[in-house]
């Protein structure tokens, strides 16, 4: 169901019906864009340094569609039941309480939703409002203020250090404006127009007419057609004045209650403690934080224990289908394509169908990439790679989809999948997160001119290598052959064109806790009997991200010409990865 | 008449004509936000510090609208012809060959639009692209490059430095693929879908497929709802591969000749050394530049350099109507106002009419703030004004409206109205700013707590006072009696709760021309010698703009006790001012 402005607060006892009774809840958002210009990723980032660089993103950025899938398991019949909203989200300016908002959009994001039929003129228009809790806080605050001085200034007077002098050309131009007020007196008119005129003047005649006429007359200013128009009325009595009052008060009051909108829906997720599923959803699950609860913490640690204190449980699919046992059985991890492969063997769709009298997709709908559907087909995908996990223990559907079979999944909750990085899959919100061994990668500083032709080159005595931009002039250098490491640096330690250290160094350098040297060249000799030299682990080399080598310019696309032609161009890494 | 990018192309000549013939073109644009939350105007601003303040402003705002109307003089039949043209524009991104654009939005403007009818969907869906030199310079290198490339890897091949070993877990899946191959290659097909995996088991196959089919298969990459899905073809013939080449190169071009798109009209606006009329137009005309010719200089005067050589000749129809002989006859300059104020007495509106055979406005479509629309009405309003100039020298029609005419408007060349300043009321193109006299104008620091009205108690031995915030503990304060300045100076110097200065001197230091004292608290005494003492100007206070106070939480818009809420509220200075 599609859920704007107009029928939001109609939805949303339903909405919380649902909340309450589902076994799960999947989501999925809409962005106006995902990255930045700035902070690229680096595929040695840690899951630290990653939330570092996109919460900057998640401040410039507006979500602008959620899409909620409620999955409620029924035992009896066996099957899922679900229904699905999709929310247009956009908060209008509410003038004197609000922060006029200015927000980022990428323009990539924006064609490829526009492509993909998003409606940005619903958006606009009808888009259900929101407020976190600084927000929300502020605008109370902000509205309590203005009520007091509404409530003062219907009392109160002004004083006479307000009167301007009313400038000799303006003379002519207020004194006919107080022969009309006086005739409008006389009048039996209600009310009367006054001639448009700019803001000192509309200034000049409030002025006017409250020194000669604030027991008779009224103003007011309208906006018609976009121009502020000065309107002047009969003065009433003092209970009709009370009563315009009262009622100007709980307008505002309205307005503030419709402007925390969305915030509210989320507010019953958290207080439900419900499962939350979202697929490849670090950002939808930090712009949830960030625009609906509250503003994204700076520090790491803060945000962990924030995100899990709000969500206890956490699963997002994609980490789960890339990890054992799905990630020998899913050749890709895309969101429809794995719709697809858990759809078929060797995995089992459970019974699924749209809760009795109620909206929802149908598996069908071509329409991927509404923040709704694609929230629905999450959930699909959950409860398939859920019966896998239960039927490997040859558990019951029964045992399995119960409160109990939730055990299941332990090894994957409050894991969030992290794009981009070579060997930190996840983002763990309610532990220690992943600490693999750097033993084998190097921090190299270079010329300028250097292409990924010359780092292969100055490698290749010690095998295959992984390299990832830092700079133009920087990478780090991770080697294919990871007991290679102490003679690669040995070896190549021998040089005045380039600079090459440990990422353990490098790392202790960036953090403050080694003295920089005035130059990498310069200090690399007395370097040389730093090499640390500790056991090495026997992983294989993580194949799913193979290459963070920079693609600008080059002709076909994933042809084996492009690496070629990648040696000799640098640019932006990871510009054009897909993010799915 | 509406151009998107679905009619650009034809409709390009009709305009390239309408350029040459016309006799003035008058020009609006839409904008996506006008001010970033940073860079508050300050009324005391030079024009100097207000291009310095909105020049971000306009890096990081879209123009997505351009109205352009062309006004040709008939002189035999005494009329004016026009036709109009409403832009939709939006540039999509070019992989590869562009920045991924970013932009900014500023909730406030997307939602005026939003009501006044834009149609966002048709923007990012049917947007003319543009694009300014350094974007067309750029462009055009990566595309060189690219196809220099594309011509080479046809030729050379890839050596094995690029070769990446299967992981084990992948081995089983890429026979599979060979298998498939294998069997393509001995079928009639010509070409065949792969089954879809992820980035890097493609790349794994495009390896493997060079490696065992190179000279009988080639592999492509396309996009399907989304999807990136490998097909396999058949090799062609040596002709036929470079004829595909040569396509595709072709189709390249086109692409890069679509980009530069609406950035031609302005092209050919900028040859024919036109006179460009807008109203309000600063924000407009630094669009204009910025997005369509080449990015603003960050330095002042290279920026009017720039300026006047693309556009010598330029009216603001706002500043006209602001100044002698217009300002007293017009209440109003607001553009719809003062359309009507320009249409009535003693304005006489000269005779206008479509252009033959084309679409233009009307007078009563309702579609203000369509930057067709504004541009036209924008037009009429210079016209009559300049009507109203030439009467006023008894000239015939014939004589006021050809080339010769023209020097009616010399008062007003290149003067482009600045909102908000209380003594700069434009901008110079091409000559001196305006310099006025400052004598009567102090910069006070006072602590936190102190409201406008402290600061009016303070100076109310001196008269009334214009209060123009810079902070929350700074504000330049001006006398409306300039003649007290000497005296206030004096008189107020001597406090420890808060710190006068003059103008001219806090100029100075701002500048770095005087070093800045460690606190202004303790500054205070040693200056007391130094107060300047030049002639002072009889210029009464500019009524116009007779409010810098900030206004915030005020109840009644512009009731008398706005002023009064304003004195124990400090917030953004200018927030809710109109731009019209």
């Amino acid at each position: 169901m599609e859920v704007t402005q107009s029928n939001f607060v109609n939805v949303l006892p339903e909405i919380e019906e649902a909340i309450k009774n589902c076994t799960f809840i999947s989501i999925d958002c809409e962005l106006t864009g995902l990255k930045t210009a700035l902070n690229h990723i680096n595929a040695f980032d840690t899951p630290k340094k990653f939330y570092e660089k996109v919460l900057n993103d998640c401040k410039e950025f507006l979500l602008i569609q959620y899409g909620l899938s409620f999955f409620r398991y029924e035992k009896k019949n066996d099957v899922f039941k679900h229904k699905s909203y999709n929310f247009y989200i956009f908060r209008k300016p509410v003038k004197k309480f609000l922060e006029d908002q200015r927000f980022m959009c990428q323009t990539s994001s924006i064609d490829f939703l526009i492509n993909e039929g998003f409606n940005f003129n619903k958006l606009f228009k009808e888009g259900v409002s929101y407020l976190n809790n600084v927000e929300e806080d502020s605008y109370r605050a902000n509205l309590e203020e203005f009520q007091r001085k509404l409530k003062e200034s219907s009392i109160s007077r002004t004083n006479s250090n307000d009167i301007i002098p009313i400038p000799d050309e303006h003379k002519e131009f207020i004194e006919e404006i107080i022969q009309k007020i006086k005739d409008f007196i006389n009048s039996d008119d209600t009310e009367m127009e006054i001639p448009r005129c700019n803001g000192f003047l509309r200034r000049l005649i409030y002025q006017t007419c409250h020194q000669n006429f604030s027991d008779m007359v009224t103003l007011e200013t309208r906006l018609q057609n976009k121009d502020r128009i000065l309107f002047a009325m009969k003065c009433k009595t003092a209970q009709e004045k009370e009563d315009i009052m009262e009622k100007k008060m709980q307008d505002m009051l309205n307005t503030f209650e419709n402007s925390i909108g969305f915030s509210k829906v989320i507010k019953k997720i958290i207080e439900s403690e419900k499962i939350i599923v979202g697929h490849n959803m670090l950002l939808d699950f930090l712009h949830t934080i960030h625009k609906f609860v509250t503003p994204l913490p700076e520090n790491y640690c803060d945000f962990k224990e924030c995100a899990s204190s709000l969500f206890p449980r956490v699963l997002d699919t994609k980490y789960i289908s890339s990890t054992e046992p799905f990630k020998g059985l899913v050749n890709s991890t895309v969101l429809g394509q794995l719709l697809e492969l858990v759809s078929e063997k060797p995995f089992e769709m459970p019974r699924y169908e749209v809760e009795d009298g109620c909206l929802s997709y149908n598996i069908n709908d071509d329409k991927q990439h509404e923040a709704g559907y694609d929230s629905f087909i999450t959930g699909l995908i959950l409860i398939s790679l859920w019966k896998y996990l239960g039927s490997k223990k040859n558990l019951s559907n029964g045992n399995i989809f119960d409160n109990l079979g939730h055990k299941l999944f332990d090894p994957y909750l409050n894991k969030i999948y992290l794009m981009y990085l070579t060997d930190n899959q996840y983002l763990n919100l309610s532990g220690e997160d992943l600490n693999p061994s750097r033993d084998h990668v190097f921090h190299l500083v270079f010329p300028k001119q250097w292409t990924t032709n010359n780092i292969v080159q100055l490698f290749s005595p010690f095998g295959a290598v992984y390299i990832a931009w830092i700079s133009e002039v920087s990478a780090f250098v991770g080697l294919m052959k990871k007991d290679q490491a102490a003679v690669a640096l040995k070896t190549l330690s021998q040089s005045d064109t380039y600079s090459i250290m440990t990422f353990a160094k490098h790392q202790a350098i960036s953090a403050g806790l080694r003295p920089i040297a005035p130059s990498p060249l310069k200090k690399r000799k007395s370097n040389e009997g730093q090499v640390p030299n500790k056991k090495r682990r026997t992983d294989s080399f993580d194949g799913s991200s193979f290459s963070a080598s920079k693609r600008s310019i080059s002709p076909i696309e994933e042809a084996p010409e492009e690496v070629e032609e990648n040696k000799s161009n640098k640019k932006n890494v990871f510009e054009e990865a897909e993010w799915n």
